[in-house]
Parts: C-alpha cells; sequence; structure tokens
C-alpha cells in the first residue's frame, strides 16, 4: 500500500561488494528474484524493496566477514529472519545485501540449573520450547508468529506472556553481535544481573538491525510451570471487560496472559476456528503457579470478573480445551482476514496507560466505524497493547485513504494518552513519523548514537531514523 | 585508600562557570570546604576528589541552566544524590560543578490503577514508600541503604527485591533528563511496554550520570502484597545453603528476597543486633503473595532446605519478627565494621551464574584467609550477586596490599566464572580495570557513545570509561 521513499545506491559498491562475496560464499550467495523478492517482502503492507542479493552465514566469523566487506565498500546489510515483522523492516530502500540468518539456528548451551540458554539467532521460538520441554523448561516470550530469536530481540517483541514475564528487553542476559566495522562483541555474560558499563544489551534489542547484527542470544528460562490453567470471560462491553483488566492488575493476579478480543474478532475466531464463543467482548486468560496458585488466581479473577458483569466464565486446566483456545487466539490474523476474503490485512498496535485502555479502544472501534472500515481489535490487555486489523480493499483510492487517516489517528491518540506508537511492533519504515511525535527531541541523541557506531549507515539504512 | 587519578583542571573555565551560576543560584551555590568535602566524600575507599563547588537546582529548567553553562564553559558536571554509592562515583577528578539534586524531591503524580509513579530524583527510596503506604502500593527495590531514586537509576541499583522484582533497569519505566547540551528529552512515557526506538531508558540507567542528569523518573509499583512471610533457616556450609538457593529458584518458588549470611557474618549480626542465631551459614527469606501463596512458598522452601541439611527453620508472618530480623540484614554493613573496630570497610561485589554461587563464595573465603584478611559475605544469592567487606587497618601498607590483590583477585574470578564484575554497585572510578577485562572490545562502542553525546566529556568524567 505504502511507498517507502527509496534512498540513493552505491551502485558501485553493491556491484564489488556483491563479487566479493559470491567469491567467498559461492552457492550461499543469492541473486534471484524470487528469492530477493522473498527477502523484501514480509507480513508488512509496506511495498516491496528488493535487496541487491541474500546470503545465508553459517557462523559469527561470516557474518563479520559480510559486514567487513560491506563496510568497505559502504553497501547496506539488511539482517533478516522469519521476515514476519510488520513495519518494513527487512526493506532494503538502498538496496545493498540481506543477511538471512536462519541457517545460525543451534541451541548453543542449555544451563538448566541457571535457568538460561545460550542460542543462535535463526533458531525460533517453537524450535526452542521444542527443545527445552524434556528439560522442564520454557523460554516465555511469544508474539504470535513463530519468529526468529535473533528477530525478536532485534525488534524487542512480546506478545501474550509479557504481562507475566516481560518483553525481549527482560528476558536476554546478554547478547554477542557484529558492529557496523565487522567487529565482534560481546555485551555481557550470565550473571542474573550486572552494573558493568552502559547496557548496550538494551541498545541493540530494539534497534532493528541498525546498529548491529545480533549473532548469539543468551536467555532467560522459565521452569514449566506445575499448574496452568486456562479461562475465558464474556463481557457485555470492551469497556467492562477493560475494568476487569485493570482490577485483575491492581489485585497483582500474576496472570500469564490475558487476552482481549472484541466483538468483531469473536465472530472471526467462532467461523474459523469452529467455536461458539457468545458474541460479545471476550478476555482469554492463563494462570501458571502450583496448583493450589493457579486454582486461586483463577477463583480470584472469576469474582473480579463478575463485579464487571462477565458471563460464562469458564476455567479448564486440561491441556486439549486450552490448546484450542490459545490456537483460535494464535490464528486470529487469518481468521480475521477471513471476515473480508480477497481484503489485505493492515496491522498497527498501539500500547498506553492501563487506565486509558477502555476509552483508546472505544474511539478506536467509534473511529473505524465513522471511516467505514472493518477493524477487528486483539490486544495484549495486561499490558494495555492491543492491535487493530484494517481489512482493505487495495484497489480502492478511497478506503486506504481513509486507512491511513485511521491509522495516522491512532497512533497520535496513544501519543496522547501518555502510551506509545508501537508496544511491540517497532518502528521500522512504518512508524517514523509517529516516533519523533512521541518522543520529539530524544530522536536526535538515538541519530548521534547511530552516526557514532554506523558513521557511513549502512546497517539497515531507512529504519527507526530518516 | 585508593588515589584515583586526577584527570587536568579547566581553572578559566571552572572559575568562569562558578561566577556565572553564583550570580545565577546565590547562596544556592556553595563553594565552602566542608560542603565540597561532603560532595567528594561518600561510603567509598576511594580518597577523596572535591568539586569546586556544590549547587542546589530545584527543577529540571535549572538544571538544564547549569549544565548549559557547564557546557559552554567546558566545565564538569557531577550528579549527587545522598552519596551512597561505593565506587567513587560523585568524585570530581577534575574538579567541576557537583550538582546535588537532593532539593529535587517530589512525588509528582501517583497513577494507582496504572501501577505507576512520576518523582524528581532526589526522592528517596524510603520517602517514596512511606508516601504510597496508603495508596497500598510499594516500589520494590531496595539497596539497603535509603538512596536517591535519581542514583539509583543512574547506578542500576538492586537489591535485596531483585531476585522477584528485577533491578531499576526493570522498573523504571520512563526518563526526562538533562543531556550533554543542556537539552531536556523524555525517553518514554507511561506505557508498559514500547519497542518505539533506541531504549535511551536502559542507556541511562546505569551511565552513572556520564550521559545526561536525571531529572525524573517513572517507575512502575507493585500492590502491596496480600502476605509477608519471613524466613530464616541455618545451614551447615555455605555450600549447603547455596545448593537450597539454587534448587528454590529452580522451582520456580516466586522468593521475593533469598539473602545469604555466612558465618562471620552471622556473628556479626549477633553481637550488632542482640540476636541469637546459631553461628553457621544463614538464609534469610521472604515470601510475598496471597495468604496461602506465601504460606505454601515457605512451606516448599522448608523441604527444599531439608534437603540440604538445613535446621532451625523458622517461618513468620507478624510484623514484629520480620522487622527485626530484615533491619539486622541491612545493619549488616555496621555490624561488620564493629568485628574490627576502628577498621575502614571496603566492600566490593560481583555477581555470577547461581550454578557457580557455591564455589565462588567457597573461593572467595578461602582467599581472605590466605590472606589474612576479615571479609565477611552476605549476598543477595537468588541472583547469585555477593559483597564482601574487606575490614583494613588503612595504616598497614602490607594489609592494603593484601586488601587490593584480594579485589582482583575476586573480580577476575567472577569473570571467568561467566559472571560480572559488580551485579549492582556500578564502575564509577574504581572497577574501571575489570569493565574491559570483562567486556573487551564492545567498551569500545560505549566510549564512542559518550564521546558522541559528550564531545567535551564535562559529564561526570572518569567514570566508567577511561
Amino acid at each position: 500500500m505504502v511507498q517507502a521513499m527509496a534512498l540513493p545506491r552505491n551502485e558501485q559498491g553493491i556491484e564489488t561488494a556483491i563479487g566479493v562475496l559470491k567469491q567467498r560464499f559461492g552457492d550461499r550467495l543469492q541473486t534471484g528474484a524470487a528469492i530477493r523478492e522473498q527477502h523484501g517482502h514480509t507480513t508488512t503492507w509496506i511495498d516491496n524493496q528488493n535487496p541487491d542479493a541474500v546470503v545465508f552465514p553459517h557462523s559469527t566469523e561470516e557474518v563479520a566477514e559480510i559486514v567487513k566487506t560491506c563496510a568497505a565498500h559502504k553497501v547496506p546489510v539488511i539482517p533478516f529472519g522469519t521476515g514476519t515483522s510488520l513495519e518494513g523492516h527487512v526493506n532494503a530502500p538502498a538496496g545493498g545485501i540481506s543477511v538471512d540468518l536462519m541457517q545460525m539456528n543451534k541451541v548453543l548451551a542449555v544451563h538448566a540449573s541457571d535457568l538460561d540458554c545460550v542460542v543462535q539467532p535463526g533458531v525460533t521460538r517453537e524450535d526452542l520450547n521444542t527443545y527445552l520441554r524434556d528439560q522442564g523448561l520454557f523460554f516465555p516470550i511469544d508474539p504470535g508468529a513463530n519468529a526468529s530469536l535473533g528477530g525478536m530481540a532485534a525488534t524487542r517483541a512480546s506478545g501474550t506472556n509479557a504481562v507475566r514475564y516481560g518483553t525481549m528487553k527482560d528476558n536476554i542476559l546478554s547478547l554477542e553481535a557484529v558492529m557496523p566495522d565487522g567487529q565482534i562483541i560481546r555485551t555481557g555474560h550470565r550473571a542474573k544481573k550486572s552494573s558493568a558499563g552502559y547496557d548496550l544489551t538494551r541498545l541493540l534489542i530494539g534497534a532493528e538491525g541498525t546498529l548491529g547484527i545480533i549473532t548469539e542470544i543468551t536467555l532467560r528460562l522459565q521452569g514449566i510451570p506445575e499448574a496452568i490453567t486456562s479461562a475465558r470471560c464474556s463481557f457485555p462491553t470492551v469497556d467492562a471487560a477493560c475494568q476487569a483488566v485493570m482490577m485483575t492488575i491492581q489485585y497483582g493476579i500474576p496472570v500469564a496472559r490475558i487476552e482481549l478480543l472484541d466483538e468483531m474478532s469473536v465472530k472471526a475466531a467462532n467461523a474459523y476456528s469452529g467455536l461458539n464463543l457468545p458474541e460479545t467482548p471476550l478476555l482469554l486468560l492463563e494462570f501458571h503457579g502450583s496448583e493450589n496458585g493457579a486454582k486461586e488466581q483463577a477463583e480470584t479473577f472469576g469474582g473480579i470478573a463478575e463485579e464487571f458483569e462477565g458471563r460464562d466464565f469458564a476455567a479448564t486446566s486440561t491441556s486439549e480445551e486450552r490448546t484450542k483456545l490459545w490456537q483460535a487466539r494464535h490464528d486470529m490474523y487469518w481468521a480475521s482476514l477471513q471476515l473480508r476474503p480477497g481484503a489485505r490485512g493492515i496491522s498497527t498496535d498501539v500500547c498506553v496507560p492501563i487506565s486509558r485502555l477502555a476509552e483508546c479502544v472505544g474511539l478506536t472501534q467509534k473511529k473505524a466505524e465513522e471511516l467505514d472500515l472493518l477493524a477487528p481489535i486483539v490486544g495484549h490487555v495486561g499490558d494495555g497493547n492491543f492491535h487493530t486489523l484494517v481489512l482493505l480493499d487495495m484497489d480502492s483510492p478511497e478506503e486506504v485513504a481513509n486507512a491511513e487517516e485511521f491509522v495516522d489517528w491512532l497512533n497520535e491518540l496513544a501519543i496522547s494518552m501518555d502510551g506509545t506508537c508501537t508496544g511491540e511492533h517497532g518502528i521500522g519504515q512504518g512508524k517514523r513519523p509517529y516516533l519523533i511525535k512521541e518522543l520529539g527531541a530524544a530522536t536526535g541523541y538515538m541519530s548521534a548514537i547511530k552516526a557514532a557506531l554506523d558513521p557511513d549507515n549502512i546497517m539497515n539504512p531507512g529504519k527507526i531514523l530518516d
């Protein structure tokens, strides 16, 4: 839909770098149209800007070689994981080399006693959890997509479990990275906490590959809880559901997941996943703890829900029912698309203080209606974070204009409510106008850091900052 | 004990800046010897390097004015809170202006529904908790000293509750800061999470005032738990105690505090706080939750302790007993000093993966014995973090040399165990040699960031980096 601005290309440099890298990597450097297209095209709604080549390194040293070659010839380097980012993060507005990290997919170490592990960036969260299961451990961050852990780190991802376990920034102990000059660094080791110098770990998390390429990640793990109880509860209004969420958080119930589906999303889930839920706003919850603890949490929540006219409260500890419910939640993107077959979905996310959540969601529904847009809402509402998926006929200029107005309006609304223009998707290309509205003068210091670490602007140019 | 290297002084600039600031701030700028001495001297063991003047701003705008004046004349600016830092953080090796932030001590807003609040940097953690108590809220980070929240942010402080609630980096939503050029920025707002741009919040947390002065802090709060249960348990050896800690963490018991006192520390506590604890290694614990939850946690821990020959396990929910126990823990610094009246205490901290904790503590005790040093150990062992307080006769060159060897050895041991040279004290002047040993090439990028944001090196020079 949106054409991101192209940046000037260094044709000579790109050609030379590809030549050098081809020599070195052989078939692991590809320049075919389909593969380049695939590495520009993601789930984003921003038009493709393909890289000139895609290279598949197997080791940190190979990544360093690639970056050094690109640095020598001032050629853009765009890190690539599963391509599930949403704001044009992997586009190549100045061309350059896409570095596909998915062949660096080893779990290098699991330290069960320390509840940590060390992985390469191409390990996906599902693969990691499969690997860990036998040891009674899991990695809690779940952004929905089966994303790579490197990509999740780079975009500061979070998702359904963040209300209890935090986001990627809270679950990474340290990183290894290749910096823009090709040097390999470690930002820390395996201590659970450290006050040693500037927090380069957190600086690289969420930098979207603009300050370096993450080549190794030391992650915090959790023990699989003794008991997991899921619950669902329908509410007469979004406002009532949000009030229940707010009180749940204030009570200090350590809820592991608390997800809102608005009426339209519930309809979509019923149709797509063969469910039979009341078609009113719904909360889906999960409680982790000891047998007694998880039960007690669910009961306390049940009491709160009742105060806000919650209906059809149902809790279950059986893994089958739980899986069905959460599968439906994870399939919401596809389910929502089916509300209007053939439409393109534009996903945007914002995050506001929880006291403003009900108002923000309500206004968002009203605005979509005014603009005649189909825009179901789902949200990680324990954090005040929600998404809308605007379902568009891309051939209708009017709809497209309305969708742009809607996204603009929503991002500014969230900022005006002391919130943020993105709780978890990141800035990429799509949210750059809002970053400056949200943080103003602070973005100047981000640019100064970028210029200091990457003076030739080769690392994922055109993302986050202009 | 240690004379930190003096840096070149800009005499002319300092004189001019003091003149300008005196004109502007009148009696709120002080140049008397005693006050300058007090603002260089802290609980550190590094010799005083006094600032040339101390100024007491009342607002962010005043801080900005001070920094702009200092920037114009290239004069060092050293932020000052309660002066409880331990590694020479507030020394002025190149002279300059100490900015005492303790008159900026207002709680600006409490958003109970959102579990957050906004404070000025001179609010201390105890003052904040007193202020919050009526609303059933608390701020969990407790480094022992009644430090200012600005100072705690600047040093990435943590302490006894970090095992459950995280460190300052996990409990700050956003900051307002005056940057080295005097510009005021906000790094974020009140959303619980954000993926909007580089994480300047986390970059300033732990930067020890070298990248800017924190002038406002938006903090995450917690509801006061329904039930708090404290417990203590004695163990035959440090190794047994550490094994019990490791299993507690692995079991996923959400322990709020788990503190180790070695044999020597228990002796000190008995003498100083009039207790009658068995003089063997001791764990002090606290469990937060519902009535049932806290009780269940304590019972589960009791079972674990038994496996490792824990004795005299005693849990209590009465606030009086609890207060007495934790007061004794908080008084450990003073209690330890009384083991050798007249001695100077040198506190150092390291943090290692918990699987290495028993070995690290054991080797530390052995090394102290070999060097004939009195060095009681206490630790936030749920995080693998512990402290030793070396008790020294500063007039004995041999003891001083042995203490230096000991501190060197311990920092290097922690680094060799995949740990860090400081879990919570920070680098300041004292730990600079270890930072580079721990992080190597990464420190070069820290220096590049420092140079980009503070090209004249006026913000707290001589700290963290050379």
